[in-house]
């Protein structure tokens, strides 16, 4: 569930967002977006959780990469039902990750 | 929730992370952490969400104001019993936020 990223340096698309109370194929498009992005050239690995506030960080080999995704057809209607219903708000953050470091329990 | 953070260029740390079963005084010093990294010179904002995997993301002016925090002694002291018991492992990336949007409906 943490993402298992290369070294340094990549870059992380954090999303920030609050949902409306709507719901209409929400779930389904979410899940079908995150297989569709896992698909695409330059994706790197991604973290999500939702607990009334959501966050959705995705990691990429480079901002082309990004920018290719953010325009896939199919994630550009995803996008535009966002706007429309699903999301009260959101922040989109692009950020090169610089260093990184972690730590794991060996038990 | 969303962090109210100013125009880029900022500093972003993700920190992504899993739990261990135990809590003695985790979640009161969680707290204690958090108001005082908003004090700290250079702080921006924060966002966090748990939900089995949990996300933490401060916001901060430079990489400075963001060692200057992660050696605070009261942090020190939090670091090392999150590494001696409350965490199951975690990732820290320290990223530079380019740019970003954001949307917020207007009803």
């Amino acid at each position: 569930m943490i993402a298992a990223t290369p070294n340094p340096p990549c870059y992380a698309v954090i999303f920030t967002n609050l949902r409306t109370d709507i719901d209409e194929g929400y779930g389904k498009l979410a899940e079908e977006m995150v297989r569709l992005a896992e698909q695409q050239p330059g994706y790197l690995g991604h973290e999500s959780v939702r607990d009334g506030l959501g966050i959705t960080i995705s990691y990429w080999e480079s901002l082309e990469a990004i920018k290719n995704w953010k325009a896939h057809t199919d994630h550009l209607v995803a996008q535009k039902y966002g706007r429309e219903k699903w999301y009260a708000a959101f922040k989109t953050r692009i950020a090169l990750v610089e260093r990184d470091y972690g730590f794991e329990r060996e038990e």
